[in-house]
């Protein structure tokens, strides 16, 4: 049996911690979403994923509406324990906008101060959005 | 060639954006950082990745001081622009610690409050941090 050793998670002033959702097949990265203790404790009980909508101010568990959930596979916590890895099975796409990834588009350019893209989109579709929000 | 379209990258209140950095061969997820708008247009220019530290309040190259640089393959940005994706060449070890990846230790727990964490660690170190940062 692997020792075990305690970690305090560091939710930040927000009370919120970045995780990072990667497909457990292909490696992909699918998306970035917030973690609130809650939401923490639910996916490690439920092995579905949940996180925290900053904009929505609630709890929310992925797919819930659209389908698309996350069964989740292993949860890891980095060295400094301010951010999380769900690695999960992928239903359908992670992304609303009907992307298995929210990470579909490629930086080509940027003007000298760093803050517009000339961007590509490189992903597919794996969804039409307008099949499953409403 | 690719149509491109512009993105206003979405730096927060802080003034920075999450930056998930990926091992372009393996695949692995090895770390997460933040990233200023010159952090960024430094990595798009010289690809190697920069990022921002929070602590030290200073532009950062990885693998200055390490030697366990990252060689930037593709910057990608996600839905609404608020995060970035880093695919890299990794030389040596992400992790301070020594180990390739940042999220080397896997959560077996968590306690009633979603705070407290019983983890187990599964990654293996690559290099000896005494031996890199003095």
């Amino acid at each position: 049996m692997a020792d075990l050793s305690a970690v305090d998670i560091d939710f930040g002033d927000d009370g919120l911690v970045p995780a990072v959702a990667q497909d457990a097949d292909s490696g992909e990265v699918l998306m970035l979403a917030y973690v609130s203790p809650e939401a923490l404790r639910r996916t490690v009980d439920t092995g579905r994923a949940h996180y925290y909508s900053r904009s929505r101010e609630e709890l929310w568990e992925k797919g819930a509406t659209s389908g698309n959930t996350q069964s989740v596979v292993d949860v890891r916590v980095d060295c400094d324990a301010d951010t999380l890895l769900y690695v999960v099975e992928q239903d359908g796409g992670a992304c609303h906008t009907g992307h298995r990834s929210c990470f579909h588009r490629s930086i080509a350019e940027i003007d000298d101060a760093g803050e517009t893209a000339q961007v590509e989109t490189t992903g597919e579709r794996v969804f039409d959005p307008d099949d499953v929000y409403e």
